[in-house]
């Protein structure tokens, strides 16, 4: 009897062991389909967010001006696609150099095995590919309604390929700020402030639309032609942003993931309602198009330390960058004087700043308020600052650059008359009577 | 030899049979993980029909209010997303007290395992909190174009954190119509009866638009100001609804989720098809926005049932909601005089209930129709009148309430000129001559 | 001991070896889930381009019509989902008759097993039935602004039973030209070419809107009413092309569709890229719809190859097919005289076609440039051209004999005063002055 047993062992063992071992490779493989599939369809939202810019910008500006600002966005992502595949990837996450820039230079020598990722190559670039896109296009609102069409092309082809890439390295890619121990999860500093800062120094070097300021410095509001276009744009950013915060764990298979979800949609309900209230104080009214441009602050906040904090602390983020919102496009515009049709340089560089470094206060790990002291609140400040000072230097010298060239604006009777026609020969409504066609005729 | 084939097999077994076992744990955690990616994209779904809503309700409405319930929608979503975070989460999913509430209070303690989830916890409330949104928004179509904005918000706050919270516990969160057996598998009645009751409610207690009624009580339509906007509305609706439906199933691995997804679909074209012919008949045209409500009916009315139905089931509640859009549009205006300018007391009240009820006929498992006897039928019943009674009460005292303190409606001169400058000082379309400034002038 | 052993060994086995064998069927279970997840994320995505081609086509044709064409698009897929869902996957999927359509007849005799799907077949069916009814609605923009919708309700149902199935069996249900060895990954043949080839002989047969030709035969460029609304679907259409293209694996366990989203994403930047170029060059300024067109143009010519071809050769594809959006476009209008308001047959019908014949030069594996000689060539060139033979004829009949019927035109006082009061009694932006308005009173 003990033989057969032991024969009968013997052929269950050979039968059967096998079907463990193979289920341990298959579960590798099902673990990077899950990751897999999670990562492309936060990318796929993250692209929508295209459409989110595209029509917030269009929907704050005027009627003239809608379609060269649609081609504006439309271009962004286009020669975005395109040259960060080709180039800018590789200065991103290619081999270090003094941890400042990857040396690849081109996409293809980089392998998902180079980068210790579990799902493959093209997907990573693909992700990659949708937030280069979203740091270049946060500047189109801010330069909108008076900048040459063919130097956006230029300004947007060397943010894809440099400007962005490099901060992308320091932060995500191996660089200096990363080795420092700098959290910025899903990019409020390597993407939103980048975009915010670059769009400060566009907007500045180019000056304020004909109209916008009086003799005297004061600022006239210049309403947008579309409320419900914009805060359309406004929820399609919302709904992207589940895609931009809980995708940039790379991971479906990271249960962090319904954490990210809910500290991104709390912020933002946070920085609506109390930009809401602001608003009704100061104002006597609640402000609708500040409202809405509170909710994205209150994203851009959360950016940075949506994986690091906890429910409570990403209201707190999402109020406070609320906050930053309304004093922050009152001292853009009554300060600095610098015409920011949108509010991008508020919502995307200065939110985006303090979103980076409120991390180092509400980290659950390593937080002010949770005894982590100073250290990763010196880290954050350090970053910020080190990217603020990158892209307003290389985005000054670049638009001072194509302004001392091609020049950067165009001709007044084109502004006035609208880009529409003045750089596309069209018109975005023009079955409607407009009120600026009045103003012309 | 024996020796040695036992030593062979011993070794073998303790080297590979910690893989089966190893991986038996790994399984659990893709399961999970299939789930919670599954759950977290529906979720992201359906926040986004709170765009469609927008769209929908601003569409359907005079360009001069757009501003108005633009600001409405973002303020039902911000404000939902915080009160029913913080306190009707646990009013809902917390534990039972006599059937009728939740006493834990605060989301805080309620974790994924007393509630037996085989997601983390954070990813249900998400999916949650986008569900109490959607209820909370469906009251703004109703009341749109009079409402004070002050009030508005107030109701948003009682509904998210009070009165949908009690109906979900009911039927969702182990209080007395889950105990019966009521079937309302995504929310035909726990979201969209709810929605639609309250705006039932509020709109008669508000009274109707100037100008709606003559004198002897003859309806005057008032057309909305933008037919795109609104289809594009129930377009992202019509998308959002795969997250609703389907994401109800809690569980990617749950594959009845395709099922759902084509009995969603089809009963979404029914109502569609069923309101152009009956109004192409009734009215000699086909009739574009009350064939937009009829999809919008067809998937209020399968929403109860789309995981007990057959496809077969679908296409008829689909159709019969669609026919119920349409006299009820006629009924809600011309008998109960009630002014509703989006329909949504008709497309989520009466086609919410309708649907609900006609689980107890089409159930494929326990219908009337498959040989179950009036059971089923009679549980749906009881469960959509006491929805019915609990929600037209408490809103009813709660719209009495606000009526009596604060203030329900605007006043005259700012609803004429719109509640966009009356409520918020702006203008939703600055740039064009509209017809209704034409009024004012 | 060595009994002991012997025994301690025989309990580990039976107890835990079984682990390693359920985990087996377990396994197979995930890959299930996630195979279904991926698909039915993908069949939204789909469906959700409804709303972009909804809002290309109202955007790119004027106001007075808005609503009409809002209506067109809402019953494709509302019919193209019941009739399709009822009889047209069986024509296209059930059992092979000849090579040339399936036999099934009606959808309940086919099978998941059947089909050899792993997923369940209700995943299938919608995922097949999004892409029917988007066959199914490229013709409304072609055939915009002039068309009975009567009429209009007669061809998207025939399309939806019979056209699109039957190209399908031929290419994707087992007919001849899958036999042969076409690729046609996501249907740039099976839907696009489909789609535009109808739309041609339709636009062709419908004649040309009023005032689209002088006497002299010159064109007359007639601008949409909306840039932004256009834009809004182009970005629309671009993300649901994510579901296109990648969701056609048919798997999330197939770990191309990373490859796929970024070739995907390439064609449409080049397309678009080329496009702003050209224009530049030839109209001195660079043209904004049709840039547009060359993004849509890049996505439907990497649809066969998205799959087949290198990240450069999805590049050169977009590009190439950006060319043809700009030649084919003045072809149309010029040479064959067919007024098509949206580009319709250019986008869907041309670029389809070359990006099916480009397969033949650029596929990795067969292609001419991959020294694959010409057979690949060959067999795309034939599909193409037998898709081509079979549309155009039976189209052809199907609206010769609704014009000799119904009729297929509105009348000229309806077409002049809009399709939207002449059919639906109704107007889309009821609180704007509108220009073509002016010139009706």
């Amino acid at each position: 009897m003990k033989r057969r047993i032991i024969i009968l062992l013997f052929l269950l063992t050979i039968i059967l062991i096998p079907a463990g071992v193979f289920a341990e490779d298959e579960i590798g493989a099902l673990a990077q389909a899950i990751d897999t599939v999670w990562v492309l369809i936060a990318a796929f939202l993250v692209f929508f967010m295209q459409a989110g810019f595209a029509m917030v910008e269009s929907g704050f500006t005027r009627a003239k001006n809608a379609s060269n600002i649609i081609m504006k966005n439309m271009m962004d992502v286009s020669i975005g696609s395109l040259v960060f595949f080709m180039v800018g990837f590789g200065i991103m996450f290619g081999d270090d150099v003094a941890g400042l820039f990857g040396s690849t230079g081109f996409f293809g020598n980089i392998t998902a095995e180079s980068l210790g990722l579990s799902i493959p190559i093209e997907a990573f670039i693909i992700f990659q590919t949708v937030f280069a896109a979203t740091a270049a296009t946060i500047v189109s609102g801010a330069m909108a309604e008076r900048t040459k069409f063919s130097s956006y092309v230029i300004y947007s082809f060397v943010i894809s390929i440099l400007i962005y890439p490099v901060v992308g390295h320091w932060i995500w890619g191996g660089g200096f700020l990363s080795e420092m121990g700098m959290i910025d999860f899903a990019g409020s500093t390597v993407v939103h402030s980048v975009g915010g800062w670059a769009a400060l120094v566009g907007a500045a070097i180019l000056g304020p639309r004909i109209g916008k300021f009086n003799k005297n410095g004061k600022p006239n509001a210049i309403p947008g032609h579309s409320i419900t276009l914009g805060a359309l744009g406004v929820f399609i950013l919302w709904f992207g942003w589940f895609g931009f915060n809980p995708g940039s764990s790379l991971a479906g298979t990271d249960m962090g993931i319904g954490l990210i979800a809910m500290t991104t949609n709390l912020a933002a309900a946070a920085g609506g309602i109390v930009v809401m209230a602001i608003t009704w104080i100061r104002y006597k009214k609640p402000d609708v198009s500040m409202t809405l441009n509170g909710v994205l602050g209150g994203l851009v906040g959360i950016t940075a330390g949506c994986a690091s904090v906890s429910m409570g602390g990403a209201i707190a983020i999402g109020a406070i960058a609320g906050a930053v919102v309304v004093l922050g496009v009152e001292f853009i515009e009554k300060v600095l004087k610098v015409d920011d049709p949108v509010g991008a340089v508020t919502v995307h560089g200065l939110c985006g700043a303090v979103g980076t470094i409120l991390v180092g206060i509400f980290a659950v790990d390593g937080g002010l308020l949770y005894g982590g002291g100073f250290k990763q609140l010196g880290i954050q400040a350090v970053g910020v600052l080190a990217v603020a000072a990158w892209t307003l230097v290389t985005a000054g010298i670049l638009f001072s650059v194509i302004k001392a060239t091609v020049g950067l604006r165009v001709k007044n009777e084109d502004e006035i008359m609208g880009l529409d026609i003045g750089e596309h020969g069209t018109q975005a409504y023009a079955d409607f009577h407009l009120k600026s066609a009045d103003n012309i005729l």
